[in-house]
């Protein structure tokens, strides 16, 4: 198992589990066939998990079962959490960072609980005052990585700095061959815009990014996120939220407004038939399980979470995510990243 | 010209101007041929105006045209456009209001500045502390009216307070057969979620509402902002503005993906042809034309902005939303709504 890239598995998380968790693991073992350095520490319960994993023939040697007798819900609170549920499959797949040798957790459980109970296994890395919440958002050339999403209302210039070489690093980490371009989310592209917060984080971050291993793209307005010129997008957790949420709702909007219009005639019915090809190749691009997983940032150790309602598909592409995350070295990228606004500030 | 609406156009505003915004006044005239309530009073370059209504042959009785000398450029800053631009088109239509009859100014100009200079002009209705961008936003069942969408960066419960009012108003005004019905616009529908000037604004509307001619839906997240089941979203200056250049670029990003889909392949480009009248029918209901005009509420006159860079048939939409608020009678609605607030105040 040496120079393996193990990843922890709740495999008691989200809607459907443990079945579309372990389904997860076996599209991404089929697609993967020929790549020899992943296993998976999976945590629950064993007879459920047993009787997926043999439905998919998934081999032995791939991975390793580690029994828990509770599950988190999404009823539960962090409070309640923690206090019932010290052996529940994602507390255990957390830990598994500290006491076994797990490189990064993946659950699809509750969203709030995994958060609190990451940061209070794991500990924020010393220089960071708040973890964050990223994610994936396709744009017109890749993908942009875009934090917070949510994990904190209210964040200072000093969180904006943090999020930004965080979110350069785990940019480096997917995308090797690529160099992140770093934009803070403002209503107005001039320096001048904005709050206080944002123009004093721009003006830090124009020095910073002098020394670090990113570009720095200034300011950066909503309609410009899925360009692609810039790809690291830094904002507060509440903005993020909304506006990753208010993406997803047009999102749906646009292409639910598509169907009706393509079923609503008998010539539209007929050409669907014709448009069958170029609007699976449309839906395929925008396959939300494709960008399925959001990213802790800021602990010691690397957390992903899946959508709690996506399918094997997307669980797969989590994992991928995962996988790459660890094969990318994120954790080592944001310590050198971190040193540089560190050097910065004194 | 006695009960006619009477509408003051800034005839130079915007791009292509003033041959879009003269057309719109023909569009206009052409589709409301029965309405003999609708009169023009037109600022600008005179022999340019004169120019282009010769073109599309508009009746004399339905306008009147006030020479202006200047134009305020997109370079304008409020200041230099205040120190500079006194017989402006856009300054003397917003004046118009004051010194001649108009009910209401229609600009495509430089959206600082107007916004600026109306304030200026008009003056902040006196309870209320900020006057806020207003636009509407189409969703699954009709159109929700969105506001701010800029005009002020931080917010305080008050302010979202008076939007709500001022939106719930504005709503009746253009839909006076559905109810208002406000939502703020959250990262949850939780009443303890978001920031404490959320939480307070939540629990006064729920006070409010009691009293006032619309409904209070709580908290609302950004993907449900297209379904519908509220129609009045409430946010600050940062949020809303965010939020809605995200939808725009959203939109933007998948009918671009949805245009390449159909166009990469041969059969695709077959198919386009047989999809041609469902996608007509699609790109109509979704045309941005259609919810152009934005309007600033909290003033003691309304002005309405159209974006400057749509044509004839944008500026056209743009006219009737004028219309629309004064025929419905948007001041004195958000005269009523706003005793209520002062009422329930006390």
């Amino acid at each position: 198992m040496n120079n393996k890239i193990i990843i922890a598995i709740d495999a008691m998380g989200g809607e459907n589990a443990p079945s579309k968790n372990i389904e997860g693991i076996a599209i991404y073992l089929k697609k993967n066939s020929k790549k020899k350095d992943v296993f998976f520490n999976i945590y629950g319960n064993e007879d459920l998990i047993k009787n997926e994993l043999n439905k998919h023939n998934i081999p032995n040697e791939s991975y390793k079962i580690f029994s828990s007798s509770t599950v988190v819900s999404d009823e539960d609170t962090p409070l309640t959490a923690i206090k019932n549920s010290k052996d529940s499959s994602m507390w255990n797949s957390i830990n598994s960072q500290i006491i076994s040798n797990s490189n990064i957790t993946l659950s699809a459980g509750n969203t709030g609980v995994l958060f609190v109970v990451s940061r209070m296994l794991l500990k924020t890395i010393e220089t960071v005052d708040k973890p964050a919440l990223a994610g994936l958002w396709p744009n017109e050339k890749n993908m942009n990585v875009v934090l917070d999403l949510g994990a904190n209302v209210e964040c200072d210039d000093k969180n904006l700095i943090d999020f930004s070489e965080m979110g350069a690093a785990l940019y480096k980490a997917l995308f090797p061959e690529d160099t992140p371009r770093v934009a803070l989310l403002n209503i107005g592209s001039e320096e001048i815009k904005g709050t206080e917060t944002l123009k004093k984080a721009h003006s830090k971050l124009k020095e910073i990014s002098k020394y670090g291993d990113f570009e720095f793209n200034g300011f950066i307005e909503g309609n410009k996120i899925t360009e692609g010129n810039s790809n690291v997008i830094i904002t507060d957790g509440f903005t993020g939220n909304v506006a990753l949420k208010t993406a997803e709702g047009t999102a749906k909007f646009i292409t639910d407004s598509l169907k009706k219009s393509l079923t609503s005639t008998f010539v539209a019915k007929v050409s669907v038939l014709f448009s069958f090809f170029a609007l699976k190749k449309f839906k395929e691009k925008l396959d939300p399980r494709k960008f399925n997983g959001a990213i802790f940032l800021g602990l010691k150790g690397p957390v992903v979470k899946s959508h709690g309602s996506t399918d094997a598909i997307g669980f797969y592409h989590s994992i991928d995510l995962s996988y790459r995350i660890i094969k990318g070295d994120l954790m080592n990228k944001i310590k050198k990243n971190l040193s540089h606004t560190s050097n910065e500030g004194n």
